[in-house]
C-alpha cells in the first residue's frame, strides 16, 4: 500500500487525487494534506481520509480549523485528530512528512514551490502538477533532485503522454527522471495542444475577449487561472519549459502542434522516425493515477476511448501571431538561468489582473514581454533559491506597476 | 556488427531490408540470402553483400545460377562465390545458418514455413515478414520457440507498432516475445486497417471488381497477393491471428479498426484505458530496421512524420458486411489448432484464383469459408507440423475442385 500526501488537496487535482484514493483503497491510503482556504472540503477530505498530519496555507483560518476539528471529533469518537500545521512552515512539514511514499503536489502556482523543495529534500517521490515548480526552479530543483534520489512524475497530461511513451527507453530503465540527461533514441518531443478558449477566434476577435470567454475550456475541466493560460497558449509555452528540465531535451527538439479533440495527449518522435503518442479522453485522473501505479498500470472501470466514436483527429501547427506568448516562453526557455521565473512570475500576475478585468486579454503577453525584457540586463545563469523567490516577487510588482501606468506597450529595457 | 539473413530477398520485403543493410554498412552485415526466380536482381544482391551462402527455392535453376556466378567471380576476381543451395532443403540451410544472428523472413505465404522453424530450431532470431508462419501454425512455433529460446520480432507495421507501444512494459523487459505469456496491463490490441483498395467502393460495386482494381493499393506499396488480402480485409483478419500468438492476447481483446491515412500503425489499451499507437509514414522500412536494432533506435535520415502536414486522421468501425474475410479469421482463430492453417491456404489458393482472373473478387470470401466449414468435422487441436503442412494441401486442392466445380456458394458440411 503506498502512502500519499496531497498538497493542495481542495483544488481541481488533489480532489480528483483523493478520488482515486478512494476508488483503490487496497492501493493507497492518505498520510498528510494541504489545503488553502476551502475550510468546508477540506474538512470533509480529513474526515474521510483521516490523515496524519494537515497544513493551512492560510495560517488566520487555524483557531476556526481547530473549532471544527474539535466538533468533528466529538461526533465522532472513531475519528483520530490529524497534526494540525499552517503558513508557509507548515505546508513544508506536510509535504516532507516522514511516512508518505509519493507526494501529489497540486498547488497552483508559485506558492507550491517550497513544499515540493521540502518534499525532494525529505527524499519523497512527486507526483507533480505543479508546473512552475520547475519552470520558476528548474537550475535549484534539478541538483537537489540528483542530491536526494527523489523522481519527478509528471502529472500533467501531456508530460504524462511523453513519460508514458518513453516507458520503453533506456531513459525510463534508468529512472533518470528530471537528471537532465538525454535520452538516447528520442529525437524530438511533441506537445499537443487544444488551442484552448479562442482556438476558433480571429486575431481581430480577441480585443473584445471576456474573462468569461477566457475561462471556458473546450476539452479540460480546470482551474480559471490556467484556463486562461490555455487560451493564451502560455499553458504550453509553460509545458516546454517544463518538458525541457523533465526529459532533459534541448528547446530545438520541442515542438507544439494544435490538436483541438485533446485525444493525443503527446507524443514522441525517436531518432528512427518512429513516433510514439499516448491517448485517452481529456481527464486528467488518469496521468494522476499513472504517477501513482507507476511502474504498475491498474485496472480502471473508467471509460473506454473508442476512436470509431471519435472519428476525427486533426492536426495544424499554431499561429505564433495569435499566441505570442508561446514564442516568449520559448525565448525564456532558451535564455534560461531566471528568466523562465521572471515569465512565470510575469504571467501569474498579469493573469491575476485579467481576471480581476484590470487589463485587456491581448495585454496579458505584452506585459510578459515587458517585464521580460527589464529583466535580461539582471539575468542570473545559475541562480539560488532566493534568486528565484525575490525575482518571482519582482515580476510581479513589476506588472503591476506597468499595469497601473498603462505601459504594458513600453519595453523598459 | 549484427549478421543478417534474408529469406526472400528480391521480394518487397526483402529488397528493403538489404537496403536498409546498405544504409548502415557498420551495424548490419549479410551472410547468407535466398529467393525465388529472380535471377537477375538476385545475382546483383549476391555480388553486392556477398554473403557466405545462398538458396534459390527453384532448383531447376540452379544450374544456371551456377553459370552466372562463376562469370561474375571471373570477371570479379575480389568476388568470393557463396556455397550454393537449392529447393526446400536449400532453404532450411541458409535459414539456420550458423553465423546469423537474426533472420528476416520475407517468404510470402505458407512457403516460408519451414525455412522459419528451421531457424527457430537453429535458435536464431527471427525478424518475422512472414506472417502465414504463425498463423498456419502457431501452435507448432509457439513451443519451438520456447524450446531454443529464439525471438520473434514482428516486421509487419502493425505488430511492429504493437511492439514498440509495449517496450515499456513488463512483456517486452523480460523478452516473453511469442511464448504465449499474457501482458499485465495490456487490455486491448487495437489494429488499424486503411481499408485497401475498396475502402470507398460500395457492396455492389464489388461485384465488378477486378484484378487491376484489388491490386492498387491506396497507402502501402506491397506485392500483389497482400494488396488483395488487404482489399478483402483477410490481411487484417490473419494480422489478427498473428497478433493472437505474438503477443498471447485473446481474440476477445483484438479490434479493427478502419483509418484511411494508415498513420497510426497500431494501438494497445491499457488496464487503466491509457492508449499507446505508435505513428509513421506508411514504409515498410521503419518496422524492418526496428527488428534489426531492437532494443536500440538508429539515427535515421528518413522523412520525418509531420501531423500538421497530415492535417486529419479519421477512424471508423469496420463494416462486417462488406469485409467477410475479417469475420472469417476472427473465426478461424477462436476455433483455433489448424482452422487458421485451413483459412490460410484456402485464402492463398482463392487470391491466387483471383489473379489468374479465374473467380471473382467476391468469391474468395465464399471459397473460404465453404473450405473452413469442410474441415470443422476434422479440426486436429493441437496438431504436429505434418498436420499443418498436410491440411495447407488439402485446403488449396479444396478451393480448385470448389471453384471448378463454381460450387463457391455451397456449404459442405
Amino acid at each position: 500500500m503506498k502512502a500519499i500526501t496531497v498538497l493542495g488537496s481542495t483544488g481541481s487535482i488533489g480532489t480528483q487525487t483523493l478520488e482515486i484514493v478512494e476508488e483503490f483503497p487496497e492501493q493507497f491510503r492518505v498520510v498528510a494534506l494541504s489545503a488553502g482556504r476551502n475550510l468546508t472540503l477540506f474538512l470533509d477530505q480529513i474526515s474521510k481520509h483521516q490523515p496524519e498530519a494537515i497544513a493551512l496555507a492560510d495560517e488566520t483560518l487555524l483557531p476556526e480549523m481547530r473549532e471544527r476539528l474539535g466538533v468533528l471529533s466529538t461526533a465522532d469518537p472513531s475519528f483520530k485528530l490529524p497534526q494540525i500545521f499552517g503558513g508557509p512552515e507548515g505546508l513544508e512539514i506536510v509535504a516532507s512528512w516522514d511516512h508518505a511514499d509519493l507526494v501529489v503536489t497540486g498547488i497552483v502556482g508559485c506558492a507550491g514551490l517550497l513544499p515540493t523543495i521540502a518534499a525532494i529534500r525529505a527524499g519523497k517521490d512527486l507526483a507533480l502538477a505543479n508546473k512552475e515548480t520547475l519552470i520558476a526552479a528548474g537550475p535549484v530543483v534539478l541538483p537537489e533532485l540528483k542530491k536526494s534520489g527523489s523522481r519527478l512524475l509528471p502529472a500533467d497530461s501531456e508530460h504524462s503522454a511523453i513519460f508514458q511513451c518513453l516507458q520503453g527507453t533506456p531513459w525510463a530503465e534508468n529512472a533518470r527522471l528530471s537528471t537532465g540527461l538525454p535520452t538516447p533514441g528520442l529525437r524530438r518531443i511533441q506537445l499537443t495542444a487544444s488551442g484552448g478558449a479562442f482556438r476558433d477566434w480571429s486575431i481581430q476577435d480577441l480585443e473584445k475577449a471576456t474573462v468569461s470567454d477566457a475561462t471556458s475550456h473546450p476539452n479540460w475541466s480546470m482551474g480559471r487561472k490556467i484556463t486562461v493560460d490555455s487560451a493564451t497558449l502560455m499553458n504550453k509555452g509553460l509545458e516546454v519549459i517544463e518538458a525541457h528540465y523533465l526529459f532533459g531535451i534541448d528547446y530545438d527538439h520541442i515542438e507544439i502542434v494544435i490538436h483541438p479533440q485533446s485525444i493525443i495527449h503527446s507524443m514522441i518522435e525517436l531518432s528512427d522516425t518512429s513516433v510514439l503518442a499516448q491517448l485517452g479522453w481529456p481527464d486528467m485522473k488518469l496521468p494522476i493515477l499513472y504517477c501513482m501505479s507507476w511502474p504498475s498500470r491498474f485496472e480502471t472501470p473508467w471509460r473506454r476511448l473508442n476512436l470509431a466514436e471519435v472519428g476525427q483527429l486533426s492536426f495544424k501547427s499554431p499561429d505564433t501571431e495569435k499566441y505570442p506568448c508561446m514564442n516568449l516562453a520559448f525565448e525564456a526557455g532558451c535564455i534560461g538561468g531566471t528568466m523562465p521565473a521572471v515569465l512565470n512570475a510575469a504571467n501569474e500576475e498579469a493573469v491575476a489582473q485579467f481576471l480581476e478585468e484590470k487589463i485587456h486579454f491581448l495585454d496579458i503577453p505584452k506585459l510578459i514581454e515587458s517585464v521580460c525584457d527589464l529583466h535580461k540586463n539582471e539575468l542570473i545563469k545559475e541562480p539560488k533559491l532566493s534568486d528565484v523567490l525575490n525575482l518571482d516577487q519582482w515580476a510581479r510588482i513589476a506588472v503591476r506597476e506597468f499595469s497601473c501606468k498603462g505601459k504594458t506597450r513600453i519595453s523598459a529595457s
